[in-house]
């Protein structure tokens, strides 16, 4: 178990009232506890929170007056992470998928694996099933890419990335899962915290399903499978976004952080193709 | 109250093993009772009922062999369709949206209204809230598209119909969903039956939400809102294709019907601006 | 006629040896004669003019060598516009276009005419053919879009602009020139000088081809096109960049001006519709 | 030299006045001479003939009256292929490339290589510069794509076929073109009648330009190169459209076909990675 403090700091520069959707709260499951949590608004305006949906997504709301606005969240989580033996993790067989990781098939805004199954098949048909093909497609996601700030924008698509060959982490995340999504592996995107991400930011990811559980990847590489603290999970980005505003405020600053606080789990990362990290 | 009689048949030619998931049985909920149902596969193949989401989308999974097959589904069903006078219909303010709203103001596959924020804005901003101005987005779309079949595919986006200006039922549905969901009004997608559209299909249309409850819009005009008889409900078309295959099996015809057994709410149509028809 | 001073100063640090093509000398034709010209690179290195296409566009080649370098342009041109009675001016029937018009009927990279025959048609087909129904086009571009900095890129097209509203210049022109192309009207992209632009900056305008002429518009009305002088002429910006660069080098700082040296053709402007300037 | 019979035959039922504009006769250049050829129009209508641009492509322009129609074209070409050792034909640096070669190196409506930059110095700029690059390339898009009539249209681009991975012979053209672009190597679309290719139909290749001179490629492997007739010559498809309307007027059938007369160049072909075949 790896005790790990989060947190982030958004400030605002609110002109018109706006309505803000946070959602950088820690979500709730079996693999994480909140232990402590605190969210700061300065100055004071009253923040609701709901869940959203089946799978723990929380949001915070707030009604925003003009001026400027400061954001404080922290947490601390107790993570256990599940480390199963890959080698002998199945994909599974598309009559025999839960009604419920059903809709993780369907292509989604920045996935659109509708019109991949042509280009996934050739690139990743041949492998043999199970989670390796999974790690196979991540590899090939790392390869072809490059890590590059700036190079892509909210409405970037997974299609979009395929062709630049640029992206960063939502980029590599919508790629790898609208690839599983064409070879029949439900796939779907995680928002969170990652303990030595460089430079620290919020993080995107994703989870693919065999064997009756997701499993947590990152394409990416950039920091440990094992130290990641989930936020959101959702089709992709669109469902996860850590804010939306509605209304007129421009953001002035924000700062995001994760730190693992013991000495747990060292032996997880996410280079280890032999061991995965069970998410659900 | 209305009864409806519903069916279609489907006929395939598998050649190899081959997974079919169908989204063709009525939805169960509140508007619509289903009084009998058969689901009838040629030869007899086993075919598993699941419920997929928490919105009543009821999926069969057929597992078929190499051959000719055929699938028969008839159902009867009763409808109530809750007439509202909608002049005093009103718009949900973005910050008492229910959480389980939230997620039908995000973009979508087919439906990328985070592209058409000025788009809408422009079209529609300067128009009294509420859902006349859905009824605007209806009458809009309505005008700046084509009806015409065989124009656009499985692929084809809100944006892509735009710009060319020809379309089906989907596209229709894709465009005003993505206009009302960039205008910050939840907007989601439903596939169902229809009495006396021509030629008879299965049909898309969808719904928007107002004042803590869904309604019924079909920009196409087609056929009246008042005898839709929902199968699905989803963000887009992505979530209740009718039939999605994994195998090798080629369409060698299909037909739909939907006829309408008694004499009920025959004043409810599409074109009555004045009166919304609340469907959740 | 007008005397205009134009000229530019464009600053590199160049990292590798870099060839520089540079679209951004005064083109010679019968509207425009340049008087004096000075094209100075700092540290000095050899300048090869060519001329590329039968349009008159003039390209500088540079083979740059590491290290800052500074390209200073400067030219005085004497400016004739013939300014005609637009009132009778008529789009030339399909069958009589000259051979040498006929490319720009063609779809280019960021003009897609060819997904927008049914758009163009609906906006603007019952309109009286002729010189007017450009201008019908220009005010339609300018009413719709929203001129924007920094909002497009060098890969958008004017299908994007015509979805997302926003735009500088050249989009602009795109956007006109492929409703123009969907109608049957020839059109192509323009770059130059502007006299009275703010900020000023290179210009990207359009012409369309009417009785055996092109004529000069400008959508984005931001400065009379009595005062534009032409650097290139091509079938949209992917021809006359005005700087394209092979190797590594970053911009780090660029200026460009056009200003009247005298009193001449003050009454023409893009506002007058009854007047159109007509450009070769 | 071959000496090689070629011809077509276009059907139209034309319903309101039509202007066609044919692209299909046998361009006149050093490599092709025309020595007999007939155009016959039933019924008769008057034909026009222009060359269009400097490249030879000839245009026929016919003002077509309502009525069936039946345009038949037949033409006898002595072919001369260039076979050159292709062992050392080189890359043309940048700052050499001659002027009116230029405008090869921009992105063009079905080709954006402008998106591509990357992509293709990814997959190519690890190669040799020289002709076996553009072998490379080749022999990448032709395992990259399987053949697949129907699966593209006439609006259909590079990037969509690169992701796709089908496509007819434009689209391999394209693709080829595009990553040729990328790299700074000038290509261009060549469209023509091809001996031995089945089934029969117009078919599209490319050019790639080195050491002062255009190659001829063909990424489909569907004919040897050695049996194109060129008809005409452009940026892309667009330019070179075999037919393009302008009224109401519906295809109602079409025949092509290209047979050698004599025994010559048969050693010819596109598999011969030695020898390229020289064409302008």
């Amino acid at each position: 178990m790896s005790i790990i403090n989060v947190g982030c700091q958004l400030n605002y520069n609110v002109r018109s009232p706006t309505v803000l959707l946070l959602n950088l709260s820690v979500c709730r499951n079996s693999h994480q506890t909140v232990t402590s949590e605190t969210l700061e608004v300065r100055p004071f305006q009253s923040a609701e929170e709901c869940e959203v949906g089946p799978l723990g997504n929380r949001i915070v709301r707030i009604n925003a007056s003009p001026g400027q606005m400061s954001i404080n969240y922290l947490a601390t989580v107790e993570l256990r992470s599940d480390v199963v033996d890959s080698t002998n993790v199945n994909e599974t067989n598309y009559e025999q998928l839960p009604a419920d990781v059903l809709s993780y098939l369907n292509p989604s805004r920045y996935c659109e694996s509708d019109k991949l199954y042509r280009f996934a098949f050739e690139e990743f048909g041949h492998l043999l099933r199970g989670y390796s093909r999974v790690t196979a497609i991540c590899n090939w996601t790392y390869e072809q890419l490059s890590y590059t700030p700036g190079s892509t924008g909210p409405t970037t698509t997974a299609c979009d990335v395929l062709l630049q060959r640029t992206g960063v982490c939502r980029d590599y995340a919508h790629v790898a899962i609208s690839l599983c999504r064409a070879m029949g592996i439900p796939a779907r995107y995680v928002s969170g915290y990652a303990v030595n991400l460089q430079p620290p930011d919020f993080h995107g990811f994703f989870e693919a399903y065999f064997d009756k559980r997701w499993f947590l990847f990152d394409a990416t590489r950039l920091a440990p499978v094992g130290g990641f603290v989930r936020i959101g999970t959702g089709r992709d980005a669109a469902d996860v976004a850590f804010a939306t505003l509605r209304g007129e405020a421009e953001s002035t600053g924000m700062g995001v952080w994760a730190n693992k606080a013991n000495l747990g789990d060292e032996q997880v990362d996410s280079d280890n193709v032999q061991s995965g990290v069970s998410s659900a």
